[in-house]
């Protein structure tokens, strides 16, 4: 399974795409950290968002998107952009009938390293580790993207070991609950009514 | 010229598209509320207001894109759907070359009815009078898009008004600066570069 996980930002937008191996393994596919300048007005940074979110879209058609989950908590200005990017980038991959998962910071954080406090040296080190990469992924937010897209991966499996005996393939237990897999079944159903559409 | 004003939410997304007459008149093309269940998760709902956007953005080809401002002081659960559907119809604007302008809730008030603290009765009324319709515009919350776009037809004669003497067409005049027409002149020339690359 390919997954697209997106750290959204309006300075900063993280794209990491994983294929995931058997043992909880991944490798890693693409990873870039999108950057719109601060002096541009917000609609033209969305813009430039839009297209190279689409542009990955096209080119690692990924199996599903995990999206980091935004808070309200943080600071309002900071939060503004961060909504409006993952509201663009949640729209978009929607539309074209892909599952969208959202995992909160500290589940990603919880899932990379066993601490959901933990902090972004100990995250890009697991996560070099686990890709099996020779450094640590570039640029230096970069590890982030990736973080989420790793797991969504094992929240998918966890969440399928907790329903045993039910001999449904990956999509299907992936599609079982929020709770575990991020995605819900309506999520599932139109996905797969959008795909059949097409 | 044909202006669409977007009233961003998720629960309910107002769209009125209107073209400008001379003497502050305006008609009006098309309004709707576009409205996805809270039932539905989040993305789901983006995607099919993107669906909607991108469907109004070639049906009635707007010059410029007007959009409420969103602010983070209202109610938080509120305040991040808005920001997320302003997002992506910001972005989705914004990637065609489109200008996009944004004016604030008292802005489009007192653009329409003279007082920034005006209800929506009185918005509502004065919407329906200057478009000359027979009745309110349908759906109930369909006023406030018009208004939107109304506004930005206003403010962009105020803005040029302030600057005597300088002989420019209308779409330069809206681009001299935020001020006046919500669009910043990079706004303007990053438009104009769009469009000359289609």
């Amino acid at each position: 399974m390919r997954i697209l996980g997106v750290d959204p930002g309006l300075t900063r937008c993280g794209l990491g795409v994983i294929d995931t191996l058997p043992a909880r393994k991944a490798k890693m596919v693409a990873v870039d950290v999108l950057r719109t300048p601060s002096a541009d007005s917000v609609d033209l940074r969305l813009g430039a968002i839009a297209e190279a979110f689409d542009t990955w879209l096209d080119t690692y058609r990924p199996d599903v998107v995990a999206i980091e989950r935004v808070f309200a908590r943080n600071d309002v200005s900071t939060i503004m952009g961060t909504a409006q990017a993952s509201g663009l980038t949640m729209g978009l991959a929607a539309r074209r009938g892909l599952p969208v998962a959202m995992h909160t910071p500290s589940e990603v954080k919880a899932a990379i390293t066993g601490s959901g406090r933990a902090d972004k040296k100990q995250v890009t080190s697991m996560v070099t580790r686990i890709l099996g990469l020779d450094a640590p992924p570039k640029p230096a937010d970069a590890a982030d993207a990736l973080a989420i897209a790793i797991c969504h991966s094992w929240r998918g499996a966890l969440s399928a070991q907790s329903t045993p005996g039910k001999n449904k393939d990956l999509t299907e237990r992936k599609a079982g609950g929020r709770q575990g897999s991020g995605l819900t079944k309506a999520q599932q159903q139109w996905a797969e009514a959008m795909r059949r559409a097409r």
